[in-house]
């Protein structure tokens, strides 16, 4: 009820600061009979570590994490599971100088107003350290279903000006992870990486764009009318740090289609009933229809920036405040695999909330 | 957990079909002593009714409400609210020709895969003509906010191509209601329901977008990290029919922005902080700050077009569809307070929330 | 989160007053294709109803219901089901008299206290009437439970001193609806219906006992470690009216036994794991165990006397208070299939919940 | 969804197994600003730790605590509080020959055909160790409550045949913790622990029941109508392991009652609202009342005696079983600081919920 638990039957509920003493998370409804691929989870994990590439931030956490419950001789019980990932590299003194003033466009002063109190510490609670619990809930999320065969992937489809401009179909998934900044199209990724590199020289930061597609999802995912699943998806969304924005299938651009040009129309394509559009986005009336599901999410520029800015103390006085401590410049690449994570837990909440739709 | 609730303290769960006895909604958690302005609620239903004008369906609903519980000498008592809308011109034979073929872009065919069985009469539970129970229950809500002097605005800003190119800071609220699409310049709305009409000839639908500005909301609303007051906002927007996508603030356009143009300065005006810029919109870390929230909805062109299509049917057969029955050419004006109710309804239900923060 | 609301996956929202328009229940979750036997619904109501007997109360309320959702042709289509029974016989003149006063042992106080406002009519949201829909839905979920072969049975096992004193496996339940006050053994219920007409004569009410047994319930519905299957079960019926205790199995018994005495040995019976005793009333850890449920619950005299009383009024004065109107003797007889609709309404949800506790 | 979760705005998460890596607690909803007073967190832990006295096991655990999270410079920050306890002292191999038998009156049977797998050591998820993280999150929902000066007193009232005769108002709460057993009567308590001791020499094991009192609890904690404050604490109790039965004010008394002698004739005393008796328990309607709040929790004999009993193993053949490790003959004294724990959690819940029950 304060925010800290997403999803239903498949739920998890994260703790942990950015700077205590780690960040944790319970799963509850995993089913029981789940192998556990430790190897797995911690691969995930990496895709979201700090210091993993020359455009993150340099703090150093390897982000190892402990299973303390819910897993019996490799298995999901049924119980409860715990993840724990200490934190490690903290430099919490980085952050003395945030004790008493609001950095301009984070959450501080909204917190401080909020509880009375705030842990100014990196940020505490409001850090996307957070989105290392999510990342860990996501990876165990995957291997449910994997049991589907449900494909889930994101990449980063722009970088401040740069634009992947590939149509959806011809992405080439597997190469997402061939550089540092996870746009499959090497060409672009490499102007993706320089304008980091030169906003990062300027002291600057950058925005960006996930897109995020979903194969093999079956028919009937979503729950009318306010569990929609592009409207949990979305929600998902948005709780990740710096997002602005959500869309699936045709997104804003449908608010200047005609209806003749966006309906999808049913097909009959070996048997399966298919659409031969998919301005969907794979959801029909808040429930998944079996095509691909696809959107996309916006990401403002990193609110940390390596110049001085004009802001108020928390006597509202006027101050000046210029950030020190390690940052990124953009966050879009390690944002993919945060994406993917809330795109899982929504799908394998959702499957088990389907399974008892009918008789 | 089917999908039918809304919020967790202000809470709403609604029932009904387009052409089955009526609409109705129960919310809970209206705390007790709030005096019911019936004429409101009617002004509010009359925003979203049908037939209220040229450009929406002729489909004739006077959407009068009654209210069966929860109320006693005109004032809530903390018990649940019960108000039904019974349907009163549903023309069912309309929809003979559904019962057993998929409607292109309709909920048809994923909600024939979920459930095994279809009401498929005027969409049945799909219809828009659920959000008649949201904007019943949004207009108590707004009766509870106006006690905190929130004041909720929507309009319409765009209608196919023709898009509203006024700044925000510069749109007169005042003149929304001045004409039957719901944009505040006239010039422009004038266009907008030309394109309306044009499009209605050709038997075809427009998409558009609809903004939405809150005043005087105070700080600390939302909570982190799932809860954050975006993230709530954007999965009610998402849970009305036809919502596409959702940015709040800068949206996506703070892809292409960098942090140092981005961020927005703390200041100190009048004694009080706010900031110089906007493109938070309002809501940092999840959080309200004090500043206007503002935001907007992406609308899809309606799915009945009035034009042969190709579908199939429920044996799984190729054959034509071609719509009958009384539909809306574009639904953002009717939507303008259905994104009002449900903003509303995530306002309330966030203050309650906001009461237990701290000691 | 108000209180309203009952079940997780098979859930109840219910609303109305005693004096009101009606009583009404939102059933959301039921599975889609269960055939609606409507005269089931109603012999359910009937046997609740007031007035159906010398030593029930003399309102006159058929309790008709009206379904206005989530039925189609018969069929729930998995969309909420809304039911409602209107009020026709409240005479809320007899209530005046309690505008100002709080009656001994009632809820007016307390409401009064917690809301700033009171439906003095007839107790409001306080009254017993409200059970009415929680019989409703409770015969939805007996309808679903019938798939299961799950027998639901309870009866009244005590009334003041007259206590039916037969073991559990000689009762015979299809004797339960022979007399007026629902014990199976004829004997007893003439006792009762005695002691019942003699209590009414003095003014004075009685409290009792209703026993439930339920038969067929398969081995693993409950969810460690809160949501124990007696504990759903125990909560729900606390939150019947005028219930002050529950036990189940062994109950408070077990509070004098060994655990030599009270352990229950698991034996094979026809292949069939099965448990030689059953002090543990079906349920171990919290989980079914397939042997059948057993349960006590214990019911208070009817706080409202014909006998002039001690109180005070809303200004805090001394007062003297004497009931008008129509009341229940004693409510177990009327308690019987109220007792069985939320048991009903426990198992449908921890049938559905179980659905996904393993892959 | 799973059953882990207890609590609405007040809300604890529990995981962890009896011989796995520790048991865990996160406390979401705890409001910011409260001081975390380490010292009573494990002076709580120490009344229910095992070991402490030598009618418990003998199992060792320090149940040492370490907060992980929520907490700024020992005050909570809104932020969920996660505490972990390490198991030190589990020795798994004692319950190596429970991999393939089922205990008799355990969970091992249901939890088996539940899940399919089970986690045998120590009985694993269904080993009342888990109730060590309730504790730890009750003594902060005490601290919170000392806020408002609500005090939570429980105590042994009933080991197997003997019982404390004492009235309620002549129970001297202070001399609770003046003995092992936690019987405040210091001649009745030597009889308990004799008993308990007797029974330990017999291999056998005792049942017993728990009162507990709560004083100075406001007027308004409960929400109607299923949330009723009985039913929460009613709940609350029965998912605590080996409880049978629960029930307040009067409880199973009152079946006995006649409406004239059960009622509470209301009274004014010192300018405050009381009721002249109490066998309503300080609970009407579902909502507190200001009197003090009573019930009686029933506890069965445990379940591990060390006797040989016959059983059924994995392969549904019957074999016999003795148990081995360290038990408790007699769980009640331990028991006193959980169902204080549960009670000050109901109290915290609702405490915050009613804080929004009117303008």
């Amino acid at each position: 009820m304060a925010g800290n638990t997403f999803g239903k039957l498949f739920s998890i509920t994260t703790y942990g600061e950015s700077h205590g003493k780690g960040i944790g998370v319970v799963i509850d409804g995993c089913p029981a009979g789940l192998v556990m691929d430790e190897k797995f989870i911690q691969a995930e994990l990496n895709k979201r570590k700090p210091g993993q590439s020359a455009i993150t931030t340099q703090r150093k956490e390897a982000d190892e994490f402990i299973i303390n419950s819910g897993v019996f001789e490799g298995v999901s019980t049924g119980a409860p599971i715990n993840i724990f990932i200490a934190n490690k590299d903290a430099k919490s003194k980085d952050y003395d100088n945030l004790k008493d003033v609001f950095r301009p466009s984070h959450a501080d002063y909204a917190y401080e107003k909020k509880y009375g109190i705030r842990d100014y510490k990196g940020g505490g609670r409001s850090s996307a350290r957070e989105t290392a619990a999510r990342v860990a809930a996501g990876a165990i999320a995957k291997l449910f279903l994997n049991h589907y065969k449900i494909e889930i992937n994101a990449f980063v489809s722009q970088v401040g000006q740069v634009v992947l401009e590939l149509p959806l179909n011809e992405i080439e998934l597997n190469h997402i992870e061939s550089n540092v900044v996870r746009c499959p199209d090497s060409e672009t990724a490499k102007q993706m990486i320089n304008a980091i590199e030169e906003a990062k020289e300027q002291g600057d930061t950058l925005g960006g764009m996930v897109t995020c597609i979903v194969k093999n999802c079956p028919v009937g995912l979503g729950e009318p009318v306010f569990d929609k699943l592009h409207a949990d998806l979305g929600k998902a969304m948005l709780s990740i740090n710096a997002v602005k924005g959500f869309e699936f299938g045709s997104g804003f651009t449908a608010t200047i289609m005609k209806g003749s040009e966006h309906n999808d129309e049913f097909v009959v394509e070996n048997d399966i009933i298919a659409t031969s559009t998919n301005f969907s986005g794979g959801i029909q009336g808040g429930i998944s229809n079996g095509m691909p599901i696809n959107f996309n999410v916006a990401f403002k520029p990193v609110s940390t920036i390596m110049q001085q800015q004009q802001t108020v103390n928390k006597e509202g006085e006027q101050t000046n405040f210029e950030a020190a401590g390690r940052h990124d410049p953009c966050v879009v690449s390690r944002a993919v695999v945060i994406v993917e994570a809330m795109t899982a837990l929504v799908l394998a909440d959702h499957l088990l909330r389907n399974k008892t739709a009918k008789l």
